[in-house]
C-alpha cells in the first residue's frame, strides 16, 4: 500500500499503519510474477524481461481536496502528478494511468470534462498514457482513484529498503511549500465563508501552485541515468520529510542524522510560516504533498552530485542503534519521528 | 473505460457513454507499449512477451451496493469478482489485484477488516495476489476502486472487436439471477423500513447469492485452452445480455440474433420473477451484475462445443445492416437496444 497524503487529515480507526500491517499479513502471495506486494509505493511485477510497476491512489472530496479552491484542472494535473510520483520513486518510467471516477450529480459533465483537461495535459507532459477507468455515480462528493502503471529493468529498480550506513540523503527541491499553499487556501476559505471577504491570494502564485498543480520529479530518472547513480533506496514525499524519512529507515532498518541548516525551504514558503507563526523546518518535516523525492545514494557518488543544482543533500544514514535525529541551528539535536514535534 | 455495473442507477449527466467518447478523443497514446487504451474491458500493455492487462473498477455505497443488506465479507468477494472478471473477458489471465478504500469513521476498524477478509477469500479462490493499494478517509459512504492485472501471450487475446458474420454467440451459467437477487432485497429492505417487518429470504439461497456473491468465470480460461477455441470476441456481463450484446455488435460492426427459448435463466429466477410480474427474459436481457461471459466463437468450432455444459448457445452474428433482434418464442422478431423492452 502507498502511503497517503497529508497524514494529519487521516484518521481511519485505530491507525492505518496498523490496519495495513493486519491485512498485509493475510496477503498471500500464489503467483511467482509478484515479486513485492504490499509495502513499498509501488507493486513489481515481473513481466518476462522487464518489471511492471503498479501503484493506486485514492482521492476524496473533502479529505485530500476542497471544490471550493481547487480549479478541476488543477485537480486533474495534481492526481496524476501524485500517482505518477510512486513510480518514480521506484526508479521507474511511469507509462500509462488508469483513471476512476465517482461523481454525484452536482458536477455537471463539462465540468468532469474540466478535470479531464488538467489528467489529459498531465499526461502529455509526463508522456504516460490514459489507458481506461471507471466513471460512475455517486451519492455525493468526487472521488478519485487513479493507478498509475510503470516498467524499469530488474536491476534498476529502487526500493525503500536499501539504504546503508554512510549512505547520503538527498531530497530534491524544497519542502513545506505545499503545505503553507494549503494553510493560506484554509485561511482565505474560512475568512470568506464567515465574513464574506474575498479572498487575498495575490503575490503568493508559488506556494498555491506547490498545493494546487505539484510536478512529479520524473526529470530525476533521467539524471540518475546520465549519472549512472542508482538510489540506494527512494521515497516520495505525498506526506512530510519526517513521516517518510522514518517510513524509509524503518524498512531499511536503519536510523539517521539529518541537518536543520540543510534542509531546503523557499523564501516564499518561510515568509508564508511566518506569517502563520509556524517555524519553516517544522512545516517542511510535517508538510506533506510537496511530491519531492527523497532517496539515499552511497558516499562514494559524492563526487558526482556534489555540484548539482537539483537536489539537496540533507544529511546520511547511521545503524538503528543511534536512533534518528535532526540536528537544529542551535546544536541541539531532536529526535525524529513520524510527525516532528519543534518542542519534543 | 470498462462497462459498468447496474446501468439502470447510473445517471452521469447527459450520457456516460458520450462523456467517455469525448474522454478517449483526446486521450493521445505516446508510448509504444499501450497496444489498447480506452475501449475494451481492459487495457492491453506490451511487456516485452507477454502482454500485462489493467482493468479498474468502482464500486460505490448507495449505487452499487447497499451496506443495509451487503454482509461486508460479501462485499469484499464480490469486488474481486467483479474485477478479475474484465481480465477474464480478454481472455487473460489475472494475476493481481489492488484495492483501494475511502470508507468514513462510521465503519469500525473490524469491519474494513471483514471487507478484507472477502478480498482474500477471493483471492485465494481465483490465485490472484492483493499486491498494494491504498487505504484513506472519506467524508461519508464507503467507496472500493479494484484494480485487476492479468497477463496473456499476444496471440491468446480476445478483444470485443472480432465477431464475424456466422460466429455462434455463447454465454456462460444462467442469467438474471443476480438483478432478481436484488429486486427481493431491496423489497424486503423497504418493507423493513416502513413496517418493521424482519426480511423473508428464506429458500431463496440460490438468486441471493448471485447478487452478494458472484463468481467470476475463470474456469473459461482453462476450458477455451484446453479445446483450443479462441473466441473471436469475448465480454462480461456487467450490465445486462442486452446491453453488453450491443457494446460487442457495436465494437465488431456486426448485428446479431439471438432466441428467447435459447437464453438461459434458473428456475428460481423464473419464480421470483413471476412473483415480481417481471417477464423472466426481460430480468435477463436487463439484469445486470451476473458476470458470466458473452463471447462469439467461430461456426466451424461447433464440433467441440456442442456437448458442453459450461455455456449456452444463444444465437449468431448477423452484417450490421441485418440489425439485432431477439426471436421470441411466438416468432415475433423483437429488436435489440442497451435496454430492452418487451413492449418494444
Amino acid at each position: 500500500m502507498s502511503d497517503n497524503h497529508e497524514p494529519e487529515k487521516i484518521s481511519i480507526p485505530n491507525g492505518r499503519q496498523g490496519l495495513i500491517a493486519k491485512i498485509a499479513e493475510k496477503a498471500v502471495k500464489t503467483n511467482s510474477e509478484t515479486i513485492l506486494g504490499i509495502g513499498d509505493d509501488a507493486a513489481v511485477i515481473n513481466s518476462g524481461n522487464l518489471r511492471t510497476l503498479v501503484s493506486t491512489d485514492m482521492f476524496v472530496e473533502g479529505i485530500h481536496f476542497n471544490l471550493v479552491y481547487t480549479p478541476l484542472k488543477h485537480l486533474g494535473w495534481k492526481v496524476i502528478s501524485a500517482a505518477i510520483s510512486d513510480i518514480i520513486a521506484m526508479n521507474a518510467q511511469p507509462k500509462q494511468v488508469m483513471v476512476s471516477i465517482a461523481v454525484s450529480n452536482i458536477l455537471m459533465q463539462s465540468q468532469i470534462l474540466e478535470i479531464y483537461e488538467g489528467i489529459h495535459l498531465a499526461c502529455n507532459h509526463y508522456h504516460v498514457d490514459l489507458a481506461g477507468g471507471d466513471i460512475t455515480s455517486a451519492m455525493r462528493g468526487l472521488t478519485i482513484c487513479v493507478t498509475a502503471i510503470g516498467t524499469a529493468k530488474e536491476d534498476d529498480i529502487v526500493y525503500r529498503n536499501g539504504a546503508r550506513p554512510t549512505d547520503l540523503i538527498c531530497v530534491t527541491g524544497n519542502l513545506g511549500g505545499a503545505y503553507m499553499g494549503l494553510q493560506l487556501l484554509e485561511r482565505e476559505r474560512s475568512v470568506f465563508e464567515s465574513t464574506g471577504v474575498q479572498p487575498k491570494l495575490d503575490n503568493n502564485d508559488y506556494i498555491l501552485r506547490r498545493q494546487l498543480r505539484p510536478e512529479a520529479q520524473i526529470e530525476l530518472l533521467d539524471y540518475f541515468k546520465k549519472k549512472e547513480i542508482k538510489p540506494t533506496s527512494m521515497i516520495d514525499l505525498s506526506t512530510g520529510l519526517a513521516d517518510e524519512l522514518m517510513n524509509l529507515c524503518r524498512a531499511s532498518d536503519m536510523g539517521c542524522e539529518i541537518f536543520e541548516e540543510r534542509i531546503p525551504i523557499a523564501d516564499e514558503t518561510k515568509k508564508m510560516a511566518e506569517e502563520f507563526g509556524i517555524t519553516p523546518v517544522v512545516a517542511a518535516l510535517n508538510g506533506g504533498e510537496d511530491y519531492e523525492m527523497l532517496f539515499t545514494i552511497e558516499l562514494k557518488e559524492y563526487e558526482k552530485i556534489k555540484d548539482n543544482d537539483f537536489f539537496t543533500l540533507i544529511g546520511s544514514i547511521n545503524t538503528a542503534d543511534k536512533g534518528s535525529y535532526i540536528v537544529m541551528n542551535d546544536g541541539n539535536m531532536m529526535p525524529l519521528s513520524d510527525s516532528f514535534n519543534s518542542s519534543n
